[in-house]
């Protein structure tokens, strides 16, 4: 059913090599040309694949005139420009690369309404919700409840908050991921970033976008329609379902998927207590205040929590270095990529500066 | 947005002169002509409603040339032909009817997709299954998990049933329903009838209708697609909203709706207990053998709980006098209404024999 026709990796040679020769795509992508050379030399000669790196690169894969729909899964904000190529080459876009949305959503999804682009999501929440929204009017739709684990410090106070080490912060209960995406969701951070996505991608208001916390993980959100009715998407958490949701849609199609059994647990629900998760609180602000907001919230996030990660501030310190961020770099438009980078930029210094100024306390 | 063009009543007339009054249709019916006679003198000669009575006004009334959509909420066998007549008359039907796909299922779907006329269901758990099938195509459907409430009696053993008194099993945990939906609900008949009625509504295996005991009724139906993920709708348990979804479907409709809080109570799930509610068992099986045996499913189980109700016979008398029904009426296909109605009189008629003889134990 399906043929890749261009791969985009980053540094990792060795697999990209073996998944060019499982796909035989046409184009290869890494991330400089010292990569590009070692991974051409990996491959048999008569093997075809033209091999690209850098930015023209992923750019390339992204546009190729043989190229159905593009899945957009790279890591950070360097999944933004080729994400904006495809959509402005009229490419559906599956889409994993949450800074497309969390810094420039204004931006994707008025070029995707202007190309009439369908954007899919692949997030697992999002899915949810656009499975949940599949044989609706958007009209119909009056609320976006989004279920959240809660992470492994549910229910702590802000003085346990304050003691959390590195490796307590890296033990999630439900999901495999990276480390910074494992501390976002230990500090609601994520979730926050997955508020504004859904505002984004569903056209809709932060007043109909709820957070429940949900520690079992089994519902994976919800929506609430005009007529008081709630559709649910649920199952056992596994990312390969919503990634092929997301390419199969509006179709289904059957796997070695595990069968779901739901007298298994209890599922309970809380409302999320955004005066202990501040940055949750924060999240829903800057999404408010749109513009260059969600695009420092982002920066100053990420920058934040690899200062944690290295052991050099504290856990709430993520949260002290976020809103002064937020508090410091000055509101502006997010008209181009350009205005969306340098708001990146510039909350990244002013993030990096503060997160200093409290390594040295 | 909704015109009533006729409203068939029973035998409350002053309830449907009121109505009439409100919604002044083209044509009200009522059980016999004395009724008919009733509700003329209660209506201002100058209101034009042509007043019609029994089998023939029923038909009529579904079968209008004005009228675009039937919901069919009539109680009992009588309810089956005046929806076979709008289906053949190319009327898509709003059913809330079970004995039209409990006794006749068959000759309903299989007259629907001849005509290609939608069945829509009303029955809450049904509304939900469909509601979640909205939006994917019908061969991506793995199974359809019904929720049950597990009625009063869930937990019990066999030796409790035996003492169970009418005065109990009226006492349903939360819907309010007339007598013999409550005491078919506590028995888990009810949910074997549901089991039939979505075998033919959706056209769905025996082995792909699942029972799961859900004590909450929050989650009011679930579905399972082939590439595992589940489907769920859920909400404050409220008739009015599937019934309105019925006739707005595809669209919905805002409402003054109680706005649902899933944060209010844990959701819990069990495997129905089929050997100590064995009438669950007994519809399957009713159910996989089809022809006469659904309907004789129905009219034993009528009559039973009509003898139960007059305390005549015991709570698990009820099961005996179906299953002995089940086992003495000779089995037939169903080929036209006639064949449907003698296996329900003739089941009647063994079910009454056997619950009077053991009431007179």
């Amino acid at each position: 059913r399906f043929a890749v026709k261009a791969l985009a990796g980053g540094q990792n040679v060795e697999l990209l090599s073996a998944q060019v020769k499982q796909f035989s795509p046409e184009v290869a992508v890494v991330m400089d040309d010292g990569l590009a050379h070692r991974l051409g030399k990996q491959l048999p000669r008569a093997h075809g694949v033209e091999v690209l790196h850098g930015p023209e690169g992923y750019k390339t894969a992204a546009t190729m005139d043989s190229v159905d729909m593009v899945v957009s899964a790279m890591a950070g904000s360097a999944g933004l420009i080729p994400t904006l190529a495809a959509v402005e080459h009229g490419k559906p876009v599956a889409l994993a690369n949450k800074e497309s949305l969390v810094m420039a959503g204004d931006l994707l999804m008025g070029l995707a309404r202007e190309k009439n682009v369908p954007v899919v999501p692949i997030d697992s929440e999002h899915s949810a919700v656009f499975q949940c929204l599949a044989g609706n009017r958007r009209q119909d739709l009056k609320q976006i409840l989004l279920t959240a684990s809660g992470g492994p410090f549910r229910g702590r106070s802000r003085s346990d908050l304050a003691k959390v080490a590195v490796a307590d912060a890296l033990a999630h209960p439900t999901w495999a991921m990276g480390a910074r995406i494992t501390i976002d969701s230990s500090t609601l951070m994520n979730k926050a970033f997955e508020v504004i996505e859904a505002h984004y991608l569903f056209h809709t208001d932060y007043d109909d976008i709820d957070v429940v916390v949900h520690p079992q993980s089994i519902i994976h959100s919800m929506v609430e329609f005009v007529d008081g009715s709630v559709k649910a998407q649920l199952g056992d958490p596994d990312m390969r379902l919503p990634i092929q949701y997301a390419v199969t849609y509006p179709d289904r199609s059957a796997w070695d998927a595990r069968r779901f059994d739901i007298t298994k647990q209890d599922l309970t629900f809380e409302v999320p207590d955004m005066e202990t998760f501040r940055l949750l609180a924060l999240g829903y602000e800057a999404g408010r205040r749109a513009g260059s907001a969600p695009a420092v919230l982002n920066a100053a996030d990420e920058v934040a929590v690899a200062w944690f990660l290295e052991e050099r501030i504290g856990y709430l310190d993520i949260e002290a270095v976020v809103e002064h961020s937020l508090e410091s770099v000055a509101w502006r438009p997010m008209k181009t990529v350009e205005d969306v980078l340098d708001a990146d930029a510039e909350a990244r210094a002013v993030a990096a500066a503060h997160a200093a100024a409290l390594a040295a306390r």
